[in-house]
């Protein structure tokens, strides 16, 4: 299997001078994914997606992605997930007999990087009609003491941008900010889509009781795609977009940004959270 | 026109407890990016891209993404750039009469966010026959206390991150470290493009004597459209992914990371960097 972290040879320069050394970088690989499913002349196969991604937990990150898209409903429409052994950039998630794709918010992916596929605020409404956890009121409440300790604990996890200074993390931690999961990416979208796609392949949707971490920025992408899991409470340790900020406001989420061990900003949904 | 910065009411959590106030954000709203060209049968208007950005040198925007893409050859294939009035979140590039835009370059942004819509090898050695400038050898030198102090430089410019501390940057420095030009935008990909609409709309291509800095990460997504446009000297703040230094060596860009002032990394091409 390929591995998260490469091996270089680089030139080093500080105020000892230039010394050649080895290092590591966070590989990017391009990782194709494709479904599998039924048509009226017979199974089809088609391309979906093709996203630069850090190798590794391929499988969650294509079901996550078809996910948080809304190309499939959930872990009961995946029969199986195949990765090539000829190619390892490439992984099949195969839908069950019954089970048709909403390949029509496929095309919102159809676009370039970082971009959600959507115009304007009707669009982004669209996103509570989507997910399947629009409704869930019942939601986690945290002790902002518990907060303020998560990226030190995520840190501690997390192995590839020990190594590398290169990458981003999405981890999920309980109510009593007990640390559940991280997952790494160099694409932040991938670190979050192989998060909830764990979660999904192990039936633990939605995610309303727990708190996402993110290691970066919060973008209006990645509160769409938590919107899609369920997820109420994201904590961030970079700053929001003001998309991400309405899109919180708009769903229900509470939004913190700039999160340290002694401070952070409540952008959204501060009902959620325990001063004390 | 829309402002890159929103005021919005927050809560902030401090030592001194909670206290709501007014923050600024950096904005984050779709553009649609069209083609208007000609065909046999009259002129067409074409959706190219949706991308998330900030707000301001959409013309810039367009421009540089259509270019490093592929999809246009430079600035003599634009007859005009027009913003809606009605949707400020629109922007068509008309190409000259007798100009047909490369369609087939655009299918690889219809991809999923942070995507290239490569596939290994092959792909990747195909930028070097995109890229007009892929012959270009002569190129810049810099010293590295001139690279040492380009950080602080940009942040003195940088007026949308000083404010909202969520948004990157792509600047370029003449050969002496001299400071150009800066662009901003919630998405790093699209604070390239725009500083390279800029230089692609004043004529300035290639940019072989000029150095680009980066706020943050080097991608393989970012190496490639500064191949596009006749980059060779690339300094970045944070770390590489592995693609990126790979086709860095490939393109014989010099990629220099992690950046501050009494230290960086040599990834590629040693050969353009004074030590002293």
């Amino acid at each position: 299997m390929s591995s998260p972290v490469e091996n270089i040879s680089i030139l080093k320069l500080n105020s000892s001078g230039l010394t050649k050394t080895a290092d590591k970088v966070a590989v990017e690989e391009p990782l194709e994914i494709s479904l599998e499913y039924s048509t009226a002349t017979g199974r089809m196969q088609k391309n979906i997606a093709v996203t630069m991604r850090t190798p590794g937990h391929d499988e969650e990150l294509a079901a996550g992605f078809l996910f948080t898209e809304g190309i499939i409903r959930g872990n009961e429409s995946i029969a199986d997930i195949k990765v090539s052994h000829a190619d390892e950039n490439r992984v099949t998630v195969v839908l069950k007999e019954d089970v048709q794709p909403v390949l029509s918010h496929a095309n919102r992916n159809f676009y370039t990087s970082s971009s959600c596929g959507v115009c304007g605020k009707a669009s982004i409404e669209a996103i509570s009609v989507v997910s399947p956890f629009k409704s869930i009121t019942d939601s986690i409440r945290v002790q902002a003491a518990a907060l303020q300790k998560m990226q030190e604990l995520v840190k501690q996890q997390q192995q590839v941008f020990e190594e590398t200074g290169g990458i981003h993390a999405s981890a999920l931690f309980g109510p009593g900010g007990t640390f559940s999961m991280v997952r790494e990416d160099v694409g932040r979208h991938n670190a979050l889509d192989k998060l909830i796609g764990h979660a999904l392949l192990n039936n633990w949707l939605p995610l309303n009781k727990q708190v996402l971490f993110l290691s970066g920025r919060a973008s209006f992408e990645l509160l769409q795609k938590s919107a899609m899991a369920g997820i109420r409470l994201i904590a961030a340790v970079g700053a929001p977009s003001s998309l991400a900020v309405e899109t919180a406001r708009e769903n229900d989420i509470t939004l913190i940004g700039f999160l340290k061990n002694d401070r952070f900003n409540i952008y959204s949904g501060e009902k959620r959270i325990d001063i004390n």
